[in-house]
């Protein structure tokens, strides 16, 4: 990797961290809140976390009585970049870093290369300042790379606390979504279970921005990739509003959760977004979603608007219950007779096939479907034989059948407009954009926070950073018990911890304000061009972070 | 449209404006210089253009002596934005408006609505300072509205003579690109044929970077266009050198020039970059296309590196002669026996139908081709009966080829890497950018010439900027005459008189220092993530323009 000039520039920017984290380690108290409980299965959990069940939420502060005792202490940390890359990875890295070496010059701060696995094989590179002062405040995992390798098994396990021990590390520090972040809590209570003293600290991570709720009020890269997706649905709004004769279907990132789609919306003022957490609760069918979606291009066409923006969030299709059913029927019949199925090389065979195999209503949304994408069902199935939900071109489905509605309309004299539509796909392009003002500050003080977590002792935390609506210096730093978010949940086949997965709120401030909101966008032009994403200029355009955040936490 | 907060920080912004035409309009001095003859086709073009043959190159100057007569007197001029959006549109608007307001408050500025159709229809609005100040430096074209259509016939030339005549105009300013001009250039010489001294002037635009010759650096939103795909081609360069897995195959806006494709090489360093220009020099088969990817994908894999980044320009495929070709063989085909091919629905019947009707190698690349592809030429033709080319997934197709050839190769042991694609297409995300501060800058400083042009009783003539990488303030501001661009080439059957295209040069300097450093960048990672596009900051990162206009003027 070479360096741009704006990568050089963004060297110069010192992130800002909270008051209570400025100065001196030694000045930093420590205010511990009551023991905490779990979100449901409260005794299933304090079962499997006999050690770290429980404990209470820790709020850093100054002037208060509370220090960290021998805080200056030579640390040891090894540091995991996990699962898929978000703006900020580098400076909570750089924040870690900077935390440890404020401490004590002799610290060492190790990164675990390639995920997970650099932990289990022990594959580390010693962080320097040169290799450090060459990521601060850029985007990607590149430093030492990110993987997707989950810690399951006892021979992982066992590996991971050998690798620890081999280093001589006093703590690790998970940078991760849900899943990482359920691992980092099983490695805390682990490690404690084996007679060591090494620590764990998680840091909440996901573009998608489901890892949330009232202790982590936003995962970081949301805002970064969020400002870049609104950047281009906004090009893409004025580029029509300009020519007048395209509807741009663009399918966003957010496989489990709409949080992105829903603050594009917020930010862009698009014709139709769709929320799938709205759809399933609902109980939507792709017939009812292709009827919204003419709906607004019947009406903008009967006022000569011919053109026009639609938000599809990326993992839609499971959302709706009848796609849902769909995809379960051809899971299970393709798996039973995965040979039979494999030798029928044509689709109109195929689709004969299955006319005998799955549900009658089943067969007949295969028969709905425009055959490009219905053949997109039945192929690349994954190693457990199931169909790779993110290979369905959602967009392209969706304008093929508003195209087959539309002309059926035509024919009735319903509409009478012109419908040319483009489709566009979203997601890689956001996830490793230089951070946001807003990302970098927040990242690099998580990463501080995990220091000042692993100084005063703690494991099994979550790393949190509140109030970020304020300015910086008004944050509320601190540490969340990681067993605090968690509740059990079916997977594979038995019931296991894992931390909630925050969907769209129907109910939240975010949803409602779009719910309010989208008649008038639906029919008239009310399109809002963010531009890109700035770094330097008026406070108000380079600081401000999502409409989301604002909506939830303002009054 | 509503307007967001970078929009409202942006109406701030203060175009730059050569010394030239700061000041009085009084004391912009004209220099004319010589009489001036066409590219080629003397002859025939001083016929066509009997009024505007042959004109000098103006420059505007200060403190000379040729100052304009009564330059303060009321104008009334027309303006027109014609094809497609480019980043800075509402900033020539804006420019040309402040320029004849200087002159005369009283000056009156119409904009022609949804292109030069608004001219032949008379539909028309009045540009107050409300409309203009509502569109400083945004992007698109929507502030009156583009379009596509020519003024060719007789009528539609008599129409836009009697539009001005009702209008009481003294001029036409056209934007357009090199086609658009060539119809200024017409009009220009139509107007004084008929007895009018209705003035013509033109602007010349294009992201695609092709209107450019010795007296046009660059035409504008190119700028723009470029940060914008160069923002998102960085971005995931950064994420697949972070994830380590994926190919990204990225199509780049941009049908007959790679200004484009190379310009964004230039910015971001990938591992291939597709010049069609070299393409077709080279003579170079769709298969050699394919060798050379892979050559870069299997090299890279034997270091490890099972991930890249491949730029293609939309216009590749037919400036591969094999595949060119093939086109016009299918369009031909086709087109003769139409009735007979449609009512052939399967794709192996067509192919079968095909296999006796088109040449043996044309039918031999057909089978070749991956299957959806390959029918992509078969579907969707426009009214002509001719392919859309532009519908040509080319991205795909050569992640379909590639696929194929690095099977073959891992059979043969040549190859033992993983491949993994996904294909982009980035287009309609830069031509409505926000303009960069040069664009606006430049687009600014060619409506205010434009202006002057007018104001000194000038017609047929290109407003011009040049010296574009000094500071603004030395800009060198004048006008070209439209007929100096020109030859006469073969257009539906016919000679026409046209501003001849400029493609990418094979021994300029940005396609030799491309090639100079491509052997390097396709074996090693040697990318650069140039960020989103900065209009706040340090002058480096917020006003520096396109590595190809450096390497053109710059020793």
């Amino acid at each position: 990797m070479n360096i741009s000039i704006l990568q050089k520039e963004r060297y110069n920017y010192n992130p800002k961290l909270p008051q209570s984290l400025c100065g001196s380690v030694d000045d930093i108290d420590i205010e511990t809140g009551i023991p905490t409980e779990a979100i449901s299965d409260l005794a299933e959990l304090r079962d499997i976390f006999k050690q770290t069940y429980g404990k209470p939420i820790i709020t850093f502060a100054k002037d208060g009585e509370k220090k960290i005792e021998n805080s200056n202490r030579e640390i040891k940390v090894g540091v995991i970049l996990s699962g898929g890359q978000a703006p900020g990875g580098h400076n909570v890295i750089a924040g870690l870093f900077d935390g440890l070496k404020k401490g004590n010059p002799a610290s060492t701060l190790y990164g675990f290369k390639g995920g997970p696995s650099g932990l289990i094989e022990n594959k580390t590179i010693t962080l320097t300042n040169e290799i450090i002062d060459a990521y601060r405040n850029t985007g990607g995992f590149d430093i030492i790379g990110s993987g997707r390798t989950k810690i399951e098994t006892p021979e992982q396990f066992a590996a991971s606390l050998e690798t620890a021990k081999k280093l001589g590390l006093d703590a690790i520090v998970v940078i991760g979504g849900d899943d990482s972040n359920t691992n980092a809590a099983l490695l805390a209570e682990y490690f404690l279970n084996n007679g060591t003293s090494i620590q764990v600290i998680g840091c909440p991570k996901t573009i998608d921005g489901d890892l949330k709720n009232e202790h982590i009020e936003t995962s970081f890269g949301f805002d970064t990739a969020c400002k870049t997706y609104s950047e281009l649905i906004g090009n893409l709004s004025r580029d029509t509003n300009s020519a007048k004769k395209y509807w741009h279907f663009i399918k966003l990132m957010g496989r489990s959760a709409s949080h992105i789609a829903l603050e594009c919306a917020l930010q862009t003022q698009p014709n139709v977004c769709l929320i799938s957490e709205e759809i399933e609760e609902k109980a939507m069918s792709l017939n009812q979603i292709v009827d919204q979606i003419c709906a607004s291009i019947v009406k903008r066409a009967s006022n000569g608007d011919n053109f026009g923006i639609v938000l599809i969030p990326e993992g839609l299709v499971e959302f709706i219950p009848d796609i849902k059913k769909l995809i379960g029927e051809l899971n299970d019949t393709i798996a039973a007779q995965a040979q039979e199925f494999a030798a029928i090389t044509n689709f109109i065979d195929q689709l004969y096939w299955l006319s005998s195999r799955i549900s009658e209503p089943s067969y007949r949304i295969m028969q709905s479907l425009p055959p490009d994408i219905a053949q997109q069902f039945l192929m690349d199935r994954d190693p457990h034989g199931n169909v790779q939900v993110s290979r369905i071109e959602t967009e392209k489905l969706l304008i093929g059948m508003a195209e087959k509605k539309l002309a059926a309309m035509k024919e009735q004299k319903q509409y009478s407009g012109k419908f040319s539509a483009l489709a566009h796909f979203f997601g890689y392009e956001g996830r490793c954009a230089f951070p946001s003002n807003f990302d970098a500050d927040y990242c690099y003080s998580l990463g501080y926070s995990a220091f000042v977590l692993i100084a005063a002792g703690l494991t099994g935390y979550l790393s949190s950073v509140k109030n970020l609506i304020a300015p910086a210096s008004q944050w509320i730093a601190g540490g969340i018990p990681l067993t605090m978010m968690m509740n059990l949940e079916q997977r594979h086949g038995s019931k296991k911890p894992v931390i909630k997965k925050a969907l769209v709120e129907l109910n939240g401030k975010p949803f409602k304000t779009f719910a309010q909101n989208r008649d008038t966008w639906a029919e008239k032009t009310s399109f809002l061009v963010p531009g890109a994403i700035q770094y330097f200029g008026p406070s108000e355009v380079c600081d401000s972070t999502t409409v989301t955040l604002r909506l939830e936490h303002c009054l």
